[in-house]
């Protein structure tokens, strides 16, 4: 009992300082949901070694000395879920929570969410950043972006404008459509909205728009809420095939 | 006047074994006209080092053992004509021939025409691979599939689907739209068209117009010819940000 009233008082006493520093708290949700097969691997790419630690470990690294990241939580895969909360363990000790994803994307955010919950210090309002597992470059002035982005909309996302030319094709033969190029962007993580906002938009889907909608951001647009865009980065790639991997030791070391 | 001779007896010859394999002959243009700004280097990147080459060789070498390509022409800056016809020299005697760019893409890709009208068995229904000189890695599969493509359409590019979400956003600030993932297709080259058509289309086209539309796939579907689709190839990536040189070296190894 001295223990929670010690954990809520730290929390108050928390709080006040932020509230003087005029800061927002914000929690990281890590989605690695993913099995990997496109990589071609026997393990889901967050797993494969980047530089000596698992790629996710990498991500969850680029979080942790943000002055603002109050907690991380790693969704992941149920098969991976032992050796992730070893690894977890190993290199953050107590400071990175792992829990179970689930079936799809924002299934796993959902759960990320209800395991943030958990913490004293987090509330409807708490800003969480989800950020792709194999996404190790995210950047300090992405974070920072994207927590002010916040005080102005409900939802962010970090995007760059497309480097190729983009063509619609309805039916991958022929190009139907030569949009403007200038209106075109590539989307990144983190995406980054407030707790409670999550749970009331996904709530309110029928199972069919829960299946259909597999991107968060297009749920709120959805909702008619305004998705904000924060800079990203060329950098910020996500390790998707095995070609990758290689261009991200050469980031990683330089 | 023996010579001549022989070189068109040379030429009859072999569009008659052409004609008996049923094959189609092509040229190819490299467009190498930019001047390499945003690679920071103080050379334009078709001119950087990849593993012992400039990358404009080692994308000449890529079509160079292609057995329906009888010509290739590389259409480069006038500040670098000097050193890249040297170059050329060095590395494919006459069988690689330099020309010197225009003031855009599409002046370069006519000036390329141009050059290759002076060759005796170019004409107006030759096809022409036009492609980046910053794309060493385009693929034996993708001049196959680009030539054998002209047989339905008036022009073609390689493109590939998108591999991120992409979005719509007027402002720069927030989402206007979410189109469906699976019709977006990021454009690469080669782009592939007869040359006559080329020379119609572009003739046909007001300053204003030629000024506005950089790219030859959307003055064809201006002028309504439907634009086909040809497989790309994630690897055959556009050099065009530093980081982009240690991933086409380690492309290149391996």
């Amino acid at each position: 009992m001295n223990n929670v009233l010690a954990a809520q008082n730290s929390v108050i006493v928390k709080r006040m300082y932020m509230f003087v520093r005029g800061d927002n708290m914000a929690v990281v949700g890590i989605v690695a949901g993913g099995t990997g097969s496109r990589m071609g691997a026997d393990r889901p790419k967050q797993m494969l070694d980047l530089c000596g630690k698992p790629v996710l470990i990498r991500t969850a690294e680029a979080f942790a000395g943000h002055k603002q990241i109050e907690h991380i939580i790693i969704g992941i895969h149920a098969d991976w879920y032992d050796e992730v909360k070893e690894l977890a363990e190993k290199y953050f000790g107590s400071a990175v929570t792992v829990t179970k994803g689930g079936s799809d994307r924002n299934e796993t955010v959902q759960r990320i969410i209800e395991t943030a919950k958990g913490f004293p210090d987090v509330n409807d309002d708490t800003i969480i950043l989800t950020h792709d597992a194999v996404r190790p470059f995210v950047t300090e002035k992405m974070i920072d972006d994207s927590i002010e982005a916040m005080e102005k909309y409900a939802i962010c996302t970090a995007a760059v404008s497309a480097t190729d030319t983009i063509v619609v094709s309805k039916d991958g033969s022929t190009v139907s459509d030569f949009p403007i190029r200038s209106t075109m962007f590539q989307v990144q993580t983190p995406q980054t909205f407030r707790i409670g906002r999550f749970s009331e938009v996904y709530n309110g889907l029928s199972d069919k728009e829960r299946e259909q909608i597999t991107d968060v951001c297009k749920l709120f647009y959805r909702k008619g809420y305004e998705v904000g865009l924060v800079e990203g980065d060329r950098k910020n790639i996500k390790l998707t095939y095995p070609s990758d991997m290689a261009f991200a030791e050469k980031l990683f070391i330089s």
